[in-house]
């Protein structure tokens, strides 16, 4: 949609948001439809190829007003990340479909789906051990977990532990910066022998600072040997799983527990959408139900019926599978697909001018939209070139560090990203780079 | 702003999103400002009286698009959060202003408020119970604290307690469903006698069920005195505080650690908006920081910049305050008050028609929103009760059970509701009432 389909749409929006308030007491205070009215009134999958606004609009009439906020809400978001795990090829056990025991469930951000998944493997692991040593307590059990994570893992991967309060430890990643099955077995195998007992691994799928993959495939048998929760933060690269040439780097998400991607961050959707599966719902729900009666309903042990309230940390929801929803059907999976490729190409054709420079060097693979590189010297002099760059205020890069070098990160992530800003930028980096170079060896003589 | 108004100004905002998309290459990538640049741009508190949707609409160029996204979400959060507390009179402790060492801080959700304060709560006595017991280990001291709020609590302070796996007790509430001093005091001897610690109590202003209130001036200094971190669930009540004349209510704060109220439930913004204020927030900041390097920035220890992340369970944050600044500045302070006591009036309304028919009874003192009656009967008669009325989908009440006796609920909360609406749901009921009654009373003779 570009901009000026934008005002005639986001007028048509305002003026349908008016009308409903002024004619509220023409509607029912309360739903008439079943629990499963929604499921039969939508698409199995997402549409390969775009649908126009209108035919979306027309829906929210057809099948959210009758189900109103609720279950409409439940429902949509149900199906919707039916559609997405779908996209990505996730393994059958993951979705809900209409009798399934898994499913998704949108979180607002990876950090809360790390903790919900640590959560309910701590819930899982206690009750285990409870069932076997019942003269340990709860907290004595506790002083005994171990979580894991890559030493390039997101630092909310740390605090999930930290608030789940349990220990955690990095694995080390090797020199492509991936956990490999070794080295967490020899983690785990010196843990096991001091007498503590391993529960979670969180696996990363595109690591924040360079974008590495853990080794799904060695690391899954052996969590799922170990009694080991795994779960998959994939929160920037899962987009790029809708692409069947990039579905590769997922393999082994058949032996994971519960897999997280934000689709907020490269599929187009606004933040906060952040989308969440598990194998067995009952494992989450186990971990967090409580009963008032005041939040009891007819419905509630039929099997219909998700109650997202006991997914999740917040009570109360908004109702982000719109989001989704709209942009599932008004995209088309070709169209995010295109999205995706488009990105990663224009990622190796900064590359490609990064890899022409002899003064530059690539610090990690480009696998999807985000270039690692330096110049080759110093950690001062690159973070003398990331200062200038970012002063000039033209572009704005993050840094990173990898091992003990300090390194700049290019990462293409705009919607409208065309190759003339990756040319522009480079330029601008290559000629304050050249500026940088002049005064430093000037300075470095002086020295 | 009626529908008519709101046509016009939401294609404003369209034709304004329009723009900034067509138009988004001339800005600049990052913002020129420093941090604190964006307090002395705005009042120090919330206008008395309306000010006119052009003119907030303005301060969007001049204040918020210099900041861009950030520091502008951030500060105008801290603002904001100054606003509302003085808005509710909170001690000058909460607040954040130049140089304090409170503030606030907006969560997705009461729960999200509630489990916040406890993991603060718990990180702080494990630290201190360790600096005075080195040999005990954290799982040691965990498996010893305890955690209490009253039997008439929200079920999410249980919720929080099983997340931060520590022990939590129900406080017995008196006749008026209060918890008193004496109550609280009793049960903590009781848990210190057994060698435990209590660490926190979560008072509640506005039960869930009825609307009660804890007594604050009871249970702060007792708090206080026994090394009790108090934080207060006023989730409801909160946005009431606002009216001289119901402040009383709040009395006692003085002595919390923390507060937190739902502008989304009462105060006309959107949800999520949850209202959180701490007195320390080093108290927050030390349960959660983590420092890698891909989120350090220049100004993070300068003292003028709040680092919400260390605040919350998610990493990022959406421009919530947005949502508080337009409409405090729309409403005005007195917009707002008047809306409040429209609403209590109406629940009184509510309450006289109610105790005007002598088949019905008050279940609870009538002090906000929300009306607590029954038919004098049965929990079996007002069950079926409560079913003719959701079936009817005139009208949805939402029950509770208040010690053995099933209560309905009449909560007044829509925007624009009248003295009409209140009228037309007590005859509904009252026919629904007498159209049972009659079946009931034959089917009772038969049996």
């Amino acid at each position: 949609m570009d901009a000026a389909e934008f005002r005639k749409r986001g007028k048509e929006m305002v003026d349908y948001v008016a009308d409903y308030l002024e004619k509220i007491e023409k509607r029912q205070v309360f739903p008439d439809v079943e629990p499963g009215y929604l499921r039969p009134l939508v698409a199995d999958s997402a549409p390969q190829d775009p649908e126009s606004f209108e035919d979306v609009f027309k829906d929210i009439e057809k099948i959210i007003m009758p189900g109103a906020a609720s279950p409409a809400c439940t429902e949509l978001e149900t199906v919707m990340l039916d559609w997405l795990g779908k996209m990505v090829n996730l393994p059958k056990e993951f979705l809900a479909e209409k009798d399934g025991q898994g499913g998704g469930v949108i979180q607002g951000s990876a950090s809360e789906a790390t903790l919900i998944a640590l959560l309910a493997a701590r819930t899982k692991i206690i009750r285990q051990v409870q069932s076997e040593k019942p003269e340990l307590t709860e907290a004595e059990i506790m002083g005994t977990l171990v979580a894991y994570a890559s030493d390039q893992a997101h630092s909310s991967v740390e605090r999930a532990a930290l608030i789940g309060a349990v220990k955690i430890k990095s694995v080390p990643s090797d020199d492509t910066f991936s956990v490999c099955g070794s080295a967490l077995k020899k983690v785990l195998d010196e843990d096991k022998a001091a007498g503590l007992i391993p529960f979670f691994f969180c696996a990363t799928l595109g690591t924040t600072s360079c974008c590495s993959f853990d080794k799904l495939l060695e690391l899954g048998p052996l969590c799922n040997k170990e009694n080991i929760w795994m779960h998959i933060d994939a929160a920037y690269a899962g987009s790029a799983f809708i692409c069947p040439e990039f579905r590769h780097l997922l393999n082994g998400v058949e032996f994971a527990d519960s897999f997280n991607f934000n689709p907020h961050k490269w599929l187009l959707v606004n933040f906060d959408c952040s989308a969440m599966w598990v194998k067995k719902r009952s494992d989450l729900i186990g971990a967090f139900k409580l009963e008032p009666l005041y939040l009891q309903h007819h419905h509630q042990e039929s099997g219909l019926v998700t109650d997202y309230r006991h997914w999740q940390i917040p009570l109360g929801r908004r109702f982000r599978s719109l989001k989704l929803w709209f942009v599932l059907r008004m995209y088309g999976v070709r169209g995010l697909q295109e999205h995706i490729r488009k990105h990663i190409r224009l990622s190796h054709q900064f590359e490609h001018l990064v890899l022409q420079d002899e003064r530059f060097e690539i610090c990690a693979e480009v696998v999807l939209g985000l270039v690692c590189f330096r110049l080759k010297g110093s950690n001062e002099l690159n973070e003398a070139l990331l200062k200038s760059i970012n002063d000039a205020k033209k572009i704005h890069l993050v840094p990173c560090h990898l091992r003990e070098k300090f390194v700049l990160r290019f990462a293409v992530c705009s919607r409208t990203v065309e190759s003339t800003h990756i040319k522009f930028a480079w330029q601008h980096i290559s000629q304050l780079a050249t500026d940088l170079l002049k005064t430093w060896e000037h300075n470095h003589h002086q020295q």
